[in-house]
């Protein structure tokens, strides 16, 4: 499994990732899943991979390995390389799809593209293994893969456009550690970038360790601040309880 | 799409089903998912359902049915009806999906079984739709089913022993409302159940309507204490996130 979130705020974007790969519970491997494709002052591209490793992979290096023409490093549009990326997840899937599937895991995977291209505005999509794509917006600003559910509620509850970079990243940390407690197929490291609209130049892929002071300090106290904030909300009123005894 | 719990606590056993059934998007009703069976100073015994429909009713009136012999009313132990309503179940799956699958959704349910007997421990099962099941110890003191992603965290963090009734529905109010805010076939009326533990006498089965000024506090204020919580939580220190670039 894995956990990943690209999240517009309207400073920028923030990505997150986890780097847990399996192939059934006895079958544990590390693996990054960001990956940035860097033309400064022309073009800063990031990419979140969920899914399948051998198909993951196989679309970054063919999108990498791209002739001139082609190449991401030329399309004019965010959404031109969205789809890009989507034609090639598609015939990957489809070649091993077609040699038949002799092992228990799908071949399918999927992404969340982002960033941006000179003259453009910054943009963020999730593609579909199907090849297709949707893109973020106001209504929705954030897109997972992954195992999205333990970590969406707080997201949903924490999210504020205007959060700043160090807030965007407390809100992730703590909605990966919730997914973290909950599904051992999530796991650390932790990667991270942070891009900064319009600036056109890479933010660094950072890496936070289960060493980290930090990352300690978040999973800790917000078993905590859960409890305090559980406590001070008031009990339920179990005398009034029968009056809607069904 | 349903969502359950029964949790063991010190002081009982508490019960909790939201009320939504759907078959599809645009089919969506109202059932009940609580049952309970009291024979008051000899058994107390309550069941939640998740699952098609059809198949958990079926169920329900099969056990309910029963001659005096097989009798939940007579069984001697709570394993023994774990056993009854696992067996029942796995039959009434197995008539229908041999009729041939026709529709898109499957004949599978699942329960959660709690209560006790006379002269026996209160006991906390989780029945899959195989027929077997599994019960709940110190380790495992809660189980839910339907869609559990969304609602775990705050259970995971929240969950003591030591809860009382009125701290106990406060906490499944919490989980059930996170749930409610991410899937849509989750839904109000509540229904809950208290069983005191040793008491052999049934606790009322209560419903908690959408305009219950309680859980209409609850929920609010649960979304500002936890941004409250955000808050308090120190920021993420950008500034030192290049210390660990890859």
């Amino acid at each position: 499994m894995t956990y990943c979130v690209g999240m517009l705020i309207d400073d920028g974007i923030v990505f997150m990732s986890d780097t847990r790969t399996n192939a059934g519970y006895d079958n544990i491997a590390k693996a990054r899943k960001i990956y940035n494709w860097s033309k400064s002052s022309d073009r800063q591209i990031t990419l979140l991979s969920a899914g399948n490793l051998a198909t993951t992979q196989k679309v970054i290096t063919s999108i990498s390995l791209d002739n001139e023409k082609d190449s991401i490093y030329s399309m004019k549009t965010m959404e031109e390389i969205a789809d890009h990326i989507g034609d090639v997840l598609q015939k990957i899937i489809q070649k091993y799809s077609n040699s038949g599937q002799s092992s228990e895991s799908t071949f399918s995977a999927s992404f969340i593209l982002g960033g941006q291209i000179k003259d453009e505005p910054m943009r963020l999509f999730q593609i579909y293994p199907e090849g297709n794509f949707i893109e973020a917006s106001a209504d929705s600003p954030f897109f997972q893969i992954g195992e999205i559910k333990y970590g969406r509620p707080i997201i949903l509850r924490g999210y504020e456009p205007t959060l700043s970079f160090s807030e965007a990243l407390k809100l992730l940390l703590v909605s990966f550690d919730s997914t973290l407690k909950a599904n051992v197929t999530v796991g650390l490291p932790f990667d991270f970038q942070c891009y900064k609209k319009d600036s056109l130049n890479a933010g660094n892929i950072s890496r936070i360790y289960e060493t980290n002071e930090y990352y300690q300090k978040i999973s800790n106290n917000w078993g905590d601040a859960l409890k305090d904030a559980l406590d001070r909300l008031p009990n339920f009123p179990c005398d009034n309880a029968n009056k809607n005894k069904i």
